[in-house]
């Protein structure tokens, strides 16, 4: 059992809150300072967690000597300098995807906290969903065996960000979902993204990501489609998966289906012969565990030694390296952009 | 009302004999002759259709003066040959996709066929369905509004096919879609593709087609996944669609859903303002009538002169120049190539 | 605008916190005192809302002077004698459903209401769903023609009560939509019910309402469901609807689908001719609001006299009559009982 | 291998043609004779078989000495007589369900066929696809354990038919799955049943099979629904499955989900204790083959003393009984029917 852990928040937008709430489940956790530029965030948090104190200041926070951990929320803009700040005095920190907005600020944080000798920790949320938990342990008992492809569909209609393009919204996600589940490294990505309703930012994206095996991942992000579909097949050359994570109950499917190919002559024709095996499918139950709470418990383990950063800052760099990667395809109008 | 047309089929493989099916149904046509290499394909056909002749000399069927149209229904490299062979001898052609192997081939039998004054229709029986009628239509009518993106899905496991990869075999619906359903012709196309069980053809493919409005087509394609998806969707600047191929009732799917933007003064800061907009939606009744049944019927009223050809030699033509041109791509390990 | 109504609340097992959750989000609402038997529920809240008092003694909120309205959330057999206090101390009333576990203590409620010129009204939470206040609109401007039938399944597996059996538990929410949706009021019930895993309770039962008019109602309630289903099919001789409760999005299909029958003389045989019409499917979009959020704000507006009370009394005791009805044909056999 | 044999069929309405189409693939039968009151319907399947004799006289194809077997594919009041004219002359039997249209004639063919020593098959078809096969295997291995209920909805919008109800039409299949899958037989019957839109017979009802153990069928059937459903659940102690037919591939799943209840002393009072357990669910691969193919198949190897029929006499008159027991209840307004 661990000393209690005092936490402060900078960031009570959108998601902040919603860290803030687990933080106060976890009995390990004293959630003791929350800060954010607007007054009124501060307030609203201050109402339902009155043991808290509230500050618009963030160097307040930063400063405060009775912190172990600093939970960061802010935009991908301001990660660097906050988490840094925290690093420098010595905190643990818990910081929102993605983990910086360029890979050499990504890098002097894992740097730096390694130094400092403290936790890294990138909000990867996904990482800790019972889906990507039992694909990760498919995937590395070998039981789809080879790994021929990833294809995942993450569209939506909106919310059109206000910072970042699709790919860095949504496609974010898969990119740390490879980096789970996968024991490959990509070593290229290729994007075609297009502006079709947006001004400012690209809002449909294709992402392929290659990988030394031949292993190809494929990224369909839109924030323009009228249906939500959170999908993704990976096939494999023993068995195939369907994870659909908006499926209420029956969310990962693993089909016993495969395809082998032969040489043979037929009808005195030297031809390939294909033998495909249709077999039973498996839905295996997973844990339903809210994500952002294993990952809050997952967190403090680290800071007790009990555990590795599953989504540490190494992982966090190297969605940043995709991330970026894909930018600069985006820019040079689809070319293949190697991963150095 | 026409005179009875006396007609030939050449080909009596997997698709053949639903063609002779058809043609045996429709009471303007008789079924006169058939021809395949295979003798026990020949006499199958002979047995259903004990009045119509077979051979498994194609040239032999090819010379009978007593034919008014022409099918053939064999592997794409053979096409232009046996097309070009009926054209010369005056017969009105429905030739099975793609039209031909080659962009040259494609435009010499259109070219032939204009001189000889048959009628040159390709069997992309696509065109012919329910669902791609009412899209062409609602597209035509603008009741979509600006077409933002084409994004389809047309993946199952298997079948391998023996003479062409995965884009030929099944992308090629969708160029042909596209081209019944977009006024716009496209500019360039982009294709990642890979070959992951195959050891002879891509059977993994990514196609993005450029069209001059900024319009984006996407195509996924593949033989290798565990379950069977024919999706297709469809962005507008009014109104978006969904086509689910595989549902039995309820295929088409029109969303009043839409997001607009403009620019405003939000808590003293110039930003985008993002309006979402949910509305109903709408699943038109759409014509249930078999696609290939539909299909010979217009080849005859074609041939009477009471229809202009909807999948005719120009049409069949577009679709292999962007075959051709994603080849090209593919070849190019995924660089952009400009159709001319 | 309403002066502030000061709200207690006994009872905070399952849904006595989702109540508070909701009570605390109105601004018209000041949360002032909860009670419950168990000391850690109340201190649970207490943590949470640390303006509100509290209790174990409901006797205490009862005769606290400073109370408007009371929420009354504890296990049914309690309702008539916290209601009947509530009432008889000038309070207004929002009890969760059933009203009461008898015909007779629900009609004494109703009268003691009415006589101290108090609200009373159940927490039959779906009517204030978008779906069934769309499906209401719908059956009383006659979109839907002449009803026909009303077929609900809600079954899923467990939770077994510990004081009801599935029939009160799962099938008063349907009488209570149908109390909402259709005019007519029935005039008797049957049921078969059985108890397959549990000692003490039915835990499957397939209820049959029967109305004057011939429109039939047939309820399909399980705790041995291996699947949640929420599935209610309504036909009418315009038309029919589909109200799936638990799509995330298109949880109301309306199809303009019907039948019609003529006689006439077919081959010089008299016999009945069936028409039949597939038309189109609309999908309307329906309020999302939280039902709990809007039944608050109903009970405010009830309370300032600027509603009439949806699920008041009266509507509440019609369904204890079907409850009590049921029961009597269980304990019947499945004999048919009339509705006084 | 057997003997070649020769088969008449009786009736070319819409099933009939659908069994010729089978026999007519069997290699170990010849299609010798088809009969109908329609000239039109015997020329139509002239010209798809010209080496079958065709008559409008039934009388003539029964009194034909070199028929083997009769296939009777008429209305169900002509089945007894058409039947035992076939049994009379030794001819082997195929009769489409019903049996017959009353217990008493069930009864009697059943013991001509026996003295006859002729087989006596009912097209019962859904005993020979894959799902209920599938089941029927589950069931008696007591891989679901105990079975606590069968429970299926079988409706659709039409079609109306000209001489039974909807149970007779649709709810005899159910009667015919539960003779297979269950080792118990039922003992009790009680329908509530009503004409909606059909002014002479019943179109929706709800129909309960009660079974000596306890074991709860119930059979929703309608031809009012606006979406046609084909759904069947079973449960039982050990495990439950829902079959869904219409779904394209994974028409069966089983559910390793239970619960299972016991006493307990909790926080000091005595009381239920439920547990529920929410494991894998497995969705085996089964056989697709057409099922009339299997039955035309298996009445063959009957036949030739290779089998036993599946869907014989006595299971025939099993369906008979429940369906007369059925029309019973309709009559005494829902009263239970015993079976005897």
């Amino acid at each position: 059992m661990s000393r209690e852990l005092r936490f402060g928040v900078i960031g009570l937008g959108y998601w902040g809150p919603r860290i803030v709430r687990n933080l106060a489940l976890d009995p390990r956790i004293t959630l003791a300072c929350v800060a954010d530029l607007h007054q009124e965030r501060c307030e609203a948090i201050a109402r339902q967690y009155p043991y808290a104190s509230a500050t618009t200041d963030a160097e307040e926070l930063l400063d405060d000597p009775h912190l172990d951990a600093i939970v960061i929320a802010t935009p991908a803009s301001t990660h660097f300098e906050l988490a840094m700040a925290a690093i420098d005095r010595g905190k643990h920190v818990l910081v929102t995807k993605p983990l910086a907005d360029s890979v050499a600020k990504a890098e002097k944080l894992v740097a730096a906290a390694g130094s400092a000798g403290v936790v890294l920790l990138v909000d990867h949320t996904f990482a800790y969903t019972g889906a990507v938990e039992k694909m990760r342990e498919l995937v590395h008992q070998r039981f789809l065996g080879d790994i021929y492809y990833f294809d995942s569909v993450r569209v939506n209609l909106g919310l059109f960000q206000q910072d970042v393009n699709v790919i860095w919204d949504l496609a974010a996600h898969d990119f740390s979902i490879l980096d789970q589940v996968l024991p490959e490294k990509p070593n290229a990505v290729q994007v075609v993204a297009v502006q079709r309703a947006s001004r400012t930012f690209e809002d449909i994206a294709y992402v392929t990501v290659f990988y030394p095996s031949g292993m190809l991942a494929h990224v369909h992000v839109s924030w323009l489609s009228p249906v939500k579909i959170r999908s993704t097949l990976v096939g494999g050359s023993e068995r195939m998966l369907l994870w659909d994570d908006l499926a209420p109950d029956e969310k990962l499917k693993i089909y016993d289906h495969g395809v082998s190919l032969s040489e043979g002559d037929v009808e005195g024709v030297y031809q390939m012969l294909v033998d495909y095996r249709i077999g039973d499918i498996w839905i295996p139950h997973i844990d339903r565990g809210e994500a952002l709470t294993k990952e809050v418990a997952h967190f403090v383990d680290c800071i007790d030694g009990n555990a590795e950063p599953r989504t540490g800052g190494e992982s966090g760099l190297r969605v940043v390296q995709l991330l970026m990667a894909s930018s600069l395809s985006v820019e040079r109008e689809g070319e293949r952009v190697a991963l150095t």
